[in-house]
């Protein structure tokens, strides 16, 4: 079936936002942690994370205005400070649940039932159940003038991991800490390493690492 | 293990590298197509698709200037469209083997053996064995300045998708595809649905759709 622009157009918007939303692909689910300028708690969940850079580290988010998530960013350009917390697969209602409207002054962790963790000289919250914790420091904003969308920029902090999960050439083996991905706004999905392959150069076909 | 920016520093760069490449997550993997201006056809994987947004149906992905895939951009500056094509899981070997530095004037379809599929009143190339295919037109190109990544932003000119694939509200089943994601540069997978979750509302608990 081919679906064209005109028949994209004519579309009823809630449709064609869960359809162009769900097709961009199953991607890791994050919650990410704030704190307002008054010390409210905030956690919301995203899944655009992109990597930027390692050199320095740099990875962003996009952040859309027209959501409940605008707290965070909010939150993120008053205090410069923010967590990305990987979650747990047996957690999905819980980290879907942070997408709730809660008022700003009420923290999604005591409303969802996640516990509040933090570090010393870190103003941002973290979710202890988090496998994966990484402290985030905020970059630069970027705005997207066609639809209003923001890119956030920001460099990594500091990571907190068990070290079991990182092979010896760096490697992270999200595979062996059981976490959530999703798709869209209500989808949510395991994830199973097939393989790692051997770097592709153009004489030799790929083999298994 | 608390890995913080001073110990990051001091790590070897291609560690690093692998280090925050891959934990940036699990994503969904793409084979973009694209044509030179000179006719050549082009194909590469990328991980970094990014959802812009619904109304126009927008979408990103990152390109980084300093690898081969520079040929895709250049491509999609200089013809104005280019494809995304989602990659069975059983193709793992077939779409790395795409990040190999073939010459510009070598086709990475005939390389690697992906077949070639045109649409008519469209200049770029598809990979016929994708089980969904999505024609894009390019619209923006924003310079991230700190480290010179580009965020190619597209607009949806059309989809080609099993009709099977798409529930009554528009949600697609990708896992209904046996669909291919990555990790960082190396790592393949392949993904479950656990479920689809209710609107979260803050009077009540999500449950499964």
């Amino acid at each position: 079936m081919i679906l064209d622009s005109e028949i994209l157009q004519t579309q009823d918007s809630r449709y064609r936002a869960t359809l162009i939303n769900s097709l961009a692909g199953v991607k890791q689910a994050f919650l990410i942690g704030s704190k307002s300028s008054t010390g409210h708690s905030n956690l919301a969940i995203f899944n655009s994370l992109i990597h930027i850079g390692a050199n320095p580290p740099l990875w962003g988010f996009m952040c859309r205005p027209d959501t409940v998530k605008r707290d965070t960013l909010q939150n993120i350009l008053d205090t410069g400070e923010y967590s990305f917390n990987f979650v747990l697969h047996t957690d999905a209602e819980k980290a879907h649940q942070t997408s709730a409207k809660y008022a700003e002054e009420e923290s999604e962790f005591a409303a969802v039932g996640f516990g509040e963790q933090c570090y010393e000289g870190f103003s941002a919250p973290f979710v202890s159940e988090a496998p994966i914790k990484i402290g985030m420091k905020f970059e630069e904003k970027i705005d997207i003038a066609v639809n209003g969308t923001i890119l956030v920029i920001g460099s990594i902090s500091f990571i907190d991991i068990d070290e079991k999960l990182i092979a010896p050439d760096g490697f992270v083996h999200l595979d062996q800490a059981e976490l959530l991905s999703c798709s869209g706004l209500d989808a949510y999905y395991e994830t199973r390493l097939i393989h790692r392959l051997s770097y592709a150069k153009t004489d030799k076909w790929p083999s298994k690492l």
